[in-house]
């Protein structure tokens, strides 16, 4: 696989700055790997483009991560994750190994129903219901493209059909709900956290009937683990807000870690490219990646 | 002039749908004028790019006007107005008019301003002081612009040097006061209007110091007209809050009539074009134009 020298960088794109929300969690849990960033700032937010004009921008951004020699590219936007996924994985091929931000959350959703399922007999009431009702939110493209509920699906019927003790008729599986909340990045972008505008914002979404009887709530897009607490809190902590980022960042060192991918020395410093540059960005992903980070723009669509 | 025959239509884009609403505007006083319309959604929102980008698109847009033999392109986006206005009208040179939506609205504040300061002897304490005072509100690319600013105080300077009656020195002008407020974009394309979400975030923006004391308010984005009514409420009807969609549209009626453009009859259907497609911008696009549109994907970018 060329490129993909256990010493080559992880190549990690988002729309904008809040993939760096993964970012950061992948460089907590992974400090050794050096990360290239690139934020399509240009053309963001992804939420509310059409699926062709997001499978466009992502090979683009897959060819400029391959010119950096990335061993991985993880899709870390929701958006591209739903709607371009497969077709990166094709145009890269064997270069590099394509990763998304759904598949390892599906997976965990997934293996912990599939857990508890197998064990129902004995399990009290509450914590089966908590699992069966799985809510999902994310952007208008990531919740109309229905990657999440088709995943979740496809996941627990393997996962079900590998069990010998159950059948799937017992087991009518997963309930999924899923809801677009497109106003969470610009609250989240304008820094409306942790105030009453966001409490109201969050109140309105949160209290649609979608979210009745949810008991595990998926953050479908990289923005949303700002706000994560905030959720929680209103949620009364009765629902299990999983953390994606590091959901995902530990899959990432799963399969590093299996195929002897993880590096033996550090190659070089963090990098961080954006499409277009405003003073804005360079303060908004301080916040995003937790600590201050230099932003350098780099025009690929031109 | 090129192009530029009085039968020929009038171009109007934004970097979305929200120019809609100043060409309902036009449509409303110049029915017999045929549009084409052109919203940028692959590359919206224009209020956080770069000015580098927004001068890009606006040139690129510009083109498929001139193609399309428009007598008049409007620029309806402020952030393409403050900062790309310059450039398109030296692109096209004299193949077409080009307009913008700033300097409509600032003509009309000096003229008030002005008038009002001419006779400031006479004119009552409080109608001098809610001149005195303007306020803008806009998107990041806006006002980081400092467009408005400058365009005001320049125009005001050129009208009190022009009268002889009062010196610059015993009238220091406008006070003008700027802020940006970019959630109201998204908060509008979500359709949280009239209701508690958007009364919170308008509190929170109109209640800054940056607004204290306004009397005039100019609605410095193309999308604010839709809440026009709420803001007024908020500010108890006290400030006047300038309908800057007609404002511009009486002023695009003023030229063609000065230089005998107006359309002596109606060359065809309006068109809507916009170079990315979902449904939901056909959804928000009725609520712009206030009457059912067809929209028409255009892709003039690759």
């Amino acid at each position: 696989m060329k490129g993909s020298e256990e010493n080559g960088p992880i190549g990690i794109f988002d729309s904008g700055v809040g993939g760096l929300t993964v970012a950061h969690a992948l460089h907590t849990l992974l400090p050794n790997e050096q990360l290239v960033y690139f934020g399509d700032t240009a053309h963001l937010p992804y939420g509310d483009k059409s699926r062709e004009s997001i499978v466009q921008y992502s090979l683009g951004i897959a060819d400029f991560l391959l010119e950096q020699k990335c061993k991985v590219i993880l899709i870390a936007c929701n958006s591209a994750s739903a709607n371009a996924f497969e077709e990166v994985q094709t145009h890269v091929g064997s270069r590099a190994v394509v990763m998304n931000v759904i598949d390892p959350v599906v997976n965990h959703v997934c293996v912990n129903a599939g857990s508890i399922l197998d064990s129902e007999g004995d399990a009290d009431r509450t914590e089966v219901d908590k699992v069966h009702t799985i809510g999902i939110i994310g952007t208008k493209a990531t919740i109309d493209s229905g990657t999440y509920e088709r995943k979740i699906k496809e996941t627990l019927a393997e996962l079900l059909s590998d069990s010998n003790e159950i059948s799937e008729v017992s087991h009518p599986g997963l309930n999924v709900s899923s809801m677009a909340t497109p106003l969470f990045v610009p609250m989240i972008e304008e820094g409306f956290v942790f105030d009453d505008i966001s409490n109201a914002i969050i109140r309105s979404y949160l209290s649609r009937k979608e979210m009745v009887g949810v008991g595990s709530l998926i953050l479908g897009c990289t923005h949303y683990p700002i706000i994560r607490n905030q959720i929680s809190r209103f949620l009364n902590f009765e629902v299990n807000v999983l953390d994606t980022a590091r959901i995902v960042a530990l899959s990432v060192q799963e399969f590093l870690n299996a195929n002897k991918l993880l590096a033996t020395k550090r190659s070089g410093e963090n990098l961080f490219y954006i499409s277009d540059y405003t003073p804005y960005f360079e303060v908004i992903a301080n916040m995003f990646f937790n600590e201050n980070i230099k932003l350098e723009k780099r025009n690929i669509w031109s």
